[in-house]
């Protein structure tokens, strides 16, 4: 039986020989010898082999081998590793000539998107594509162990619902035996329930729904969305600081593990030493009085968000910047409304390098406020009993947020389309692959 | 502000003032003494208040409050500790009668599971049935952490999709725009094209869909599924491999973590040094000549899963039992056929005290192998090129499994009905909650 090791692990094989498995990242002839570049999921390592012995195998790129050799150190060689070649046994040939280049070391901005995903397997081996979702995967490990070393129980809350939770908008229809059902837009109402259920904190890392016509490089029509909800809080500032402390954790782990990656794509990721709080009032008249923007009911544009957050990197070297207190117009209808003006809610976004990262809030958990806030907006609050009835058994005061997956990863290392940051996205025109 | 101490931490707060937050589990009044249990997401306490303080209150069960009271050691108190009142905060007072007990002791079985789910924020407070979604979220915390330990990268994949995975019955339909789209039943198409991709270890937790019309206590129409999937394989042992480590540390951990939950449902968890693998031929004739059971077309029926669980426990002491061999006729056109009787593929279950937790086996990653095994199924190969053409660019030997979430929860707890190891169930008539 083979023992396969693992490219990141030959400088502890010096002088061995051993068995590599992997991809044929490229080939290159030298005189009598042929330089095979080989890729397996930690890295690339060269292997040099007598052109006599490769030539019968007649390899293309792409092939995936396994291939014996020595390992010696060579400092010609990337990594001061060379693999001697002893014998190598073809495992699958490609079958069809390669679409898109895969060892293509320039930018891959330079392919159109639409042909990056037609060929996403391709595309992603491409060891710059394929970094993204390895930070991805960061993202998600770093805010479960965050999440649950603060007391957060982990959830899993159905996408097939039978009433919207935003008020019925933008929701995808599902067949559902005899019965019309919807897919999820948020695990809003459930991560609220399971508040009162008496978990007080929940997570959950689960797919959300938006049937958004529009198609744009910051919408997907389906995305993960890194959601909780916790119970017992003083206001939404609690909610704030959690994410203020899950940001710093984050951007840490990413500076120290996934430096190579940072630098592959020119990022760096300052760890904020602490993020602003500012109102969305305040926001606008910055807006104005600075850049001369006008603002349309306390609401920003794509040009303003950036904007705000230039100013934020200016005026306190922060890439990111908490905008606070939406007015009601602007919020869901179980947000909490402020105390002393009703008119504004105690809920925030959180903006990061120009793009709205995170949306939440405290909720709602007084139950006639709520049935009279359903009332105010026309919505019928008997369609959603299983909810409101809720908060007639004993509610804590609560808050939660969500931050959209695709969204931070994006804006860490500077893609232009959201699309680069789904492994396969879904959008007004696509559902395949 | 104040600084709320949960009660699991209460011991290290004797002879202190606190703040306490929770539920009210139950008042008990004894002369001038009135005893309430406080419950919070961490434990219950008793806490001892003068009958005149509390009066005017007018408190309920579930009520929630903030409670300030001394910390004292008291050996009639369950636990070991009391807090003797200071005053007493209602937050959040019952605006409707309790439709269910949630401070009742005896076994819930004895409420109707139409009325457990329909009250779910209710009847998950109870302690005992709150504990089973604690446990939950171990079992995927415990398979995430394994998973990233052994090298394999976590991936989101899209449950919105333009075809049917296992040849296009029992799925979901949803109104995609102007296109007709399904609901994922299995993450299976993506995951090979992933470790093609170069990831060559992923897994995903994940919800899946399945329109099945049948409406038992085994089945889900929405349920999540552990998934892993393995490049560099040498044949379907492998990935069995990786599944027996995981259930031993899975295992462990909760029987280390989580033995009162055990407790309270008068289970034990053995961690098993070696679980058995035997191949479905043989586990036909075992039923055959040890239950007297005739099976049809080499597959068991639920009560021949049971009665092969039950040989296991007797002649292995094993609760868990691989059946290997599967005919090509009983799995998915993409299984690996053994070498030497292509009737039968490298394919596997896993069984846990009589219920199916696991499917799983070799993959064929054979471009040719594969068109030719859609050819023989009279699938139209052309339709899955997205998925078929990632097999033509060089694909490593790989395999793996699917674990039902809910599936292994219940059966670790012995729950009769897999509707209660799911937090908000849907099956055939259900969509709310």
């Amino acid at each position: 039986m083979r023992i396969r090791v693992l490219v990141k692990d030959l400088l502890g094989h010096v002088g061995q020989e051993v068995v590599l498995g992997g991809w044929i990242h490229s080939i290159r002839k030298q005189g009598k010898i042929v330089f095979l570049l080989l890729r397996d999921r930690t890295g690339i390592v060269q292997i040099a082999a007598e052109s006599e012995t490769i030539k019968p195998l007649a390899l293309h790129n792409e092939t995936v081998v396994y291939a014996e050799g020595m390992v010696v150190e060579d400092s010609r060689a990337a990594g001061g590793i060379e693999v001697r070649l002893v014998s190598l046994e073809v495992v699958s040939a490609p079958k069809k000539s390669l679409p898109i280049l895969v060892n293509d070391k320039a930018d891959h901005q330079k392919l159109e998107m639409e042909t990056l995903l037609n060929n996403r397997v391709l595309s992603l081996r491409n060891p710059k594509r394929n970094g993204i979702f390895r930070l991805q995967a960061d993202i998600i490990d770093c805010f479960r162990s965050f999440m649950r070393d603060e007391g957060f129980t982990e959830v899993t809350t159905p996408k097939i619902i039978a009433t919207g939770t935003e008020g019925g908008t933008q929701l995808f229809t599902v067949d559902y035996f005899d019965k019309l059902a919807y897919l999820a837009q948020s695990p809003q109402f459930y991560k609220q329930m399971l508040v009162g259920a008496g978990y007080e904190r929940v997570f959950e890392i689960g797919h959300v729904y938006r049937a958004e016509e529009h198609n744009t490089s910051r919408h997907l029509n389906e995305y993960v969305s890194l959601d909780y909800e916790m119970g017992f809080i003083e206001n939404e500032h609690d909610v704030m600081d959690v994410e203020e402390r899950f940001i710093k954790a984050l951007f840490s782990r990413i500076d120290s593990e996934l430096s190579h990656l940072l630098q592959m794509y020119g990022q760096t990721l300052p760890v904020p030493e602490k993020i602003p709080r500012i109102s969305v009032r305040e926001a606008c008249s910055i807006l104005e009085n600075e850049y001369g923007k006008k603002t349309k009911g306390l609401d920003l544009d794509p040009e303003g968000e950036k904007l705000i957050c230039d100013w934020a990197k200016k005026a306190h070297s922060s890439d990111l910047l908490f905008l606070t207190e939406y007015p009601c117009s602007k919020r869901p209808v179980y947000t909490m409304p402020m105390d002393v003006n009703p008119d504004f809610t105690r809920s925030f976004d959180l903006l990061f390098r120009g793009l709205e990262i995170t949306t939440g809030g405290q909720r709602i958990h007084e139950h006639k406020m709520l049935l009279d806030a359903f009332d105010r907006r026309g919505l019928d609050a008997s369609q959603f009993e299983y909810y409101t009835d809720t908060f007639a058994y004993g509610m804590p005061p609560h808050g939660g947020l969500a931050i959209g997956l695709e969204r931070i990863t994006a804006q860490i290392l500077g893609l232009a389309n959201i699309r680069e940051s789904s492994i396969f996205p879904r959008d007004r025109g696509r559902i395949v692959p």
